[in-house]
């Protein structure tokens, strides 16, 4: 007999109604009497369980009662239709075949479990109810990703994990190397000798993929890239993760304004495909990972978002009355605690906060006429902060140039991506997002390390 | 006024006939008369350019004659219908605007250039027609891959990169550390001090997601990963990068020919994605690159692929009476020669190869009865050969852990694999697709370096 999948039975209950079907999956739960039980089993296909019914009338009912969680199990029987009971169906099993019979030690027991726990048995936890959830949210999100940028004909960009530089001179980058380091060759100098080299030169894992993308954007217009970043930091939050996915689509002829549009349009889209397509998920989450979860999430969806400038977004810190930990001053880079306090208290819904210090920024977002300012915009949500990044690039030569050597950086190791300016500039924009970020945002999970199937942080790489 | 995009203009041409657009791009050619002129200008959007007719009514004109190639511009004026000529339409500028002028010493003149030199350049190719169409192809068929497997509900699973151990006992691995390679700590033998080290172990970059896919296979049922993945091996050809793209998905609850029919529906999916969703790119790869392309890829969309075993493969190679470089003797790994004769020679159209010999197949690939070989297939097609490679996995404990000592594996570096077979164990199978390969495949470009924005091969990590 052919399987049937268990998402298939609850997509159409009506249709096999009172028919034999066959399933297959692992024992969540099992109870038993005298001369009958009950087992639940998950196939994988959907979030919830099917409930087997089955009686002494099987030759191997005893062996059955005695089989551990998560043995995996093949039943035929009969769809009966069960509208007085929680579940709106269940399977009058006529024969049990048992794939495999699990070990009575493992450890995801009925008992409820702690995170920090689950993260330890990183292979198994998927089957959990938690983890289940997470990981198919992850990958609805993930698809949604995709498709809001194909149906803008954005073009998907896979730019190079493996750079000859630090390109962006942006914070602490993973060293990649052949080289024996029990017996590093050097040269006449003393130092590495990095011509022996896989690539001929030092090279690390990259911390962005936005200049590779800008040069995508001045040939294809609209580009998204989608892929691992990597950071040596030596951060233990529970938002930092060594090993993460970022989103960064680059548009040209495009200004600042069009990047916040996109970025608006882009977050509301993902939560609103995933709530419609995962929504057993999304209802657990609810009910309990984070309570006032689909509350925060229709807010988002559903309000347009503020857009102040970060002068303004000082002025009302200051005026405030809030005691913040870390003093506000115009210059300073804004803190979590006010990010929350302006959305969160002021707001009340997302924010854009646009044209911050230069002096704060990086050498690529352009210069704003005032002399102090430039073009960049973060979005802020309520619950997290910052969630988006982005800017409008530097676009003339010139003035790109003074910032490369302002900011102690050296020209001959941006030549390509000072030449997008020398051949046929025009305006561009570009935001970076957090695809975790946006996964604890939509989840209520708190922990990068549990939105990651198996996380790279600081002293950890187990799996 | 509104921006209209290249892409509605071909796409709606009726719609925009004598109607005032605005248009923005980058000069592809430019020829001027004395009193009037014809730019052909390229948005990104779309892989034709618009035909764009000034003359010199418009103030600027004359300074507009003199622009470099690949300068950037918007342009106002009304569509105007051609039916007689090349194009369907051109516009009659009103109003021509230079956002961005080109430089003189543009690489990318009218003449046609190597791909050696153009890899030069990886910064400015995509503003050629070659790598226009290279780049938008493998976007779409990115999204035809994901679409594929979402729609039959694979779970999309995001592997890690940085490992702990090579646990595939795969080829030669990239090393990743934060150590002062000019300093190396040491420990009191003597050795590298990795406890020192970011992850406080030995850590490289993943040869493949596979085993950390099969727990989630175990939990999901089916699911797929599409990632980059790294190879440090020091090979010079067309076919080798050093970072690569590649889809993995794994099946629980199936067995080898249930890998062999998502594989075949696969490759028949994006091939016919692309040619539906790229029709312009297309026509350019049949056109100039490769004469047969449609008669190939029609060939594989539309054919039954074959099945035959390994045996059979060296039966047949045996006594066609071809003279090969390699000589075929059952046990031998089959060449690229072997197979390409065999399924562009013998079968006419792609095939699974299965049933290969234990002893060069991977440890964890399932043992067949006969005590000889696995359950593994390998699809080969006319014109490249190998294109998928997967298996069966081993799920039985104790032959897995059999055959990791035989292969001098260390059975603790596995733990969490095997616990997969102690936990509820079923059959399952998977395989892995090199995207590069499949997009090489579609495009007919020949080398991988030219379907990878910025490759990474032995000796160069440029831009």
């Amino acid at each position: 007999m052919e399987i049937t999948l268990v998402k298939s039975l609850y997509k159409e209950t009506e249709k096999f109604a009172n028919s034999s079907v066959k399933v297959s999956g692992w024992i969540r739960t099992l109870r038993d009497s005298k001369s009958f039980g009950f087992i639940e089993i998950n196939d994988g296909t959907f979030f919830k369980n099917v409930q087997i019914v089955f009686d002494e009338s099987l030759e191997n009912f005893k062996d059955i009662t005695k089989l551990p969680i998560s043995s995996s199990l093949s039943v035929e029987g009969t769809v009966v239709l069960t509208p007085q009971s929680k579940q709106p169906f269940e399977i009058k099993a006529t024969k049990i075949v048992v794939e495999g019979k699990s070990s009575s030690d493992y450890p995801l027991q009925k008992k409820r479990h702690s995170l920090e726990y689950l993260r330890t048995i990183a292979h198994l936890r998927p089957r959990s109810n938690t983890f289940s959830a997470v990981f198919r949210v992850r990958s609805v999100a993930a698809f949604a990703v995709h498709k809001f940028f194909q149906e803008r004909g954005f073009v998907y960009t896979n730019t190079p994990l493996i750079t000859g530089s630090d390109c962006e001179g942006a914070g602490e980058m993973f060293k990649l190397t052949t080289l024996d380091l029990n017996n590093i060759p050097k040269d006449e100098n003393g130092n590495v000798d990095f011509s022996k080299d896989f690539f001929g030169k030092e090279t690390n894992l990259t911390v962005s993929g936005q200049l590779s993308a800008e040069t995508f954007a001045l040939a294809f217009r609209n580009v998204y890239t989608f892929g691992p970043t990597f950071r040596a930091e030596n951060s233990n939050t529970a938002r930092h993760a060594a090993e993460f996915w970022m989103i960064e689509p680059e548009m040209a002829f495009a200004e600042l304004k069009d990047y916040m549009d996109v970025a608006e349009d882009l977050v509301k889209y993902v939560i609103k495909y995933v709530l419609a397509n995962a929504p057993e998920e999304m209802e657990f989450f609810n009910s309990f990972v984070d309570k006032g979860l689909f509350d925060r999430l229709d807010n988002v969806a559903n309000s347009d978002f503020g857009r102040i400038s970060y002068t303004e977004a000082v002025d009302i810190l200051k005026k405030c009355g809030e005691e913040f930990q870390y003093p506000v001053e115009w210059g300073i880079d804004l803190q979590t605690e006010h990010e929350r306090y302006l959305t969160e208290k002021v707001f009340k819904k997302p924010i854009f906060v646009t044209d911050y210090p230069k002096d704060i920024k990086a050498f690529y977002m352009r210069a704003n006429d005032d002399g102090k300012t430039v073009a960049a915009a973060d979005l802020l949500v309520p619950g997290v902060g910052e969630i988006v990044g982005g800017s409008q690039r530097e676009e003339r030569l010139d003035i790109l140039e003074k910032r490369i050597e302002e900011m102690g950086l050296k020209k001959e190791d941006y030549w390509w991506y000072l030449e997008l300016r020398k051949y046929g500039e025009t305006k561009h924009s570009g935001f970076g997002l957090g695809f975790e970020r946006i996964l604890m945002y939509v989840t209520g999970m708190s922990n990068i390390r549990d939105v990651i199937p198996f996380p790279r942080t600081t002293g950890s790489a187990e799996f």
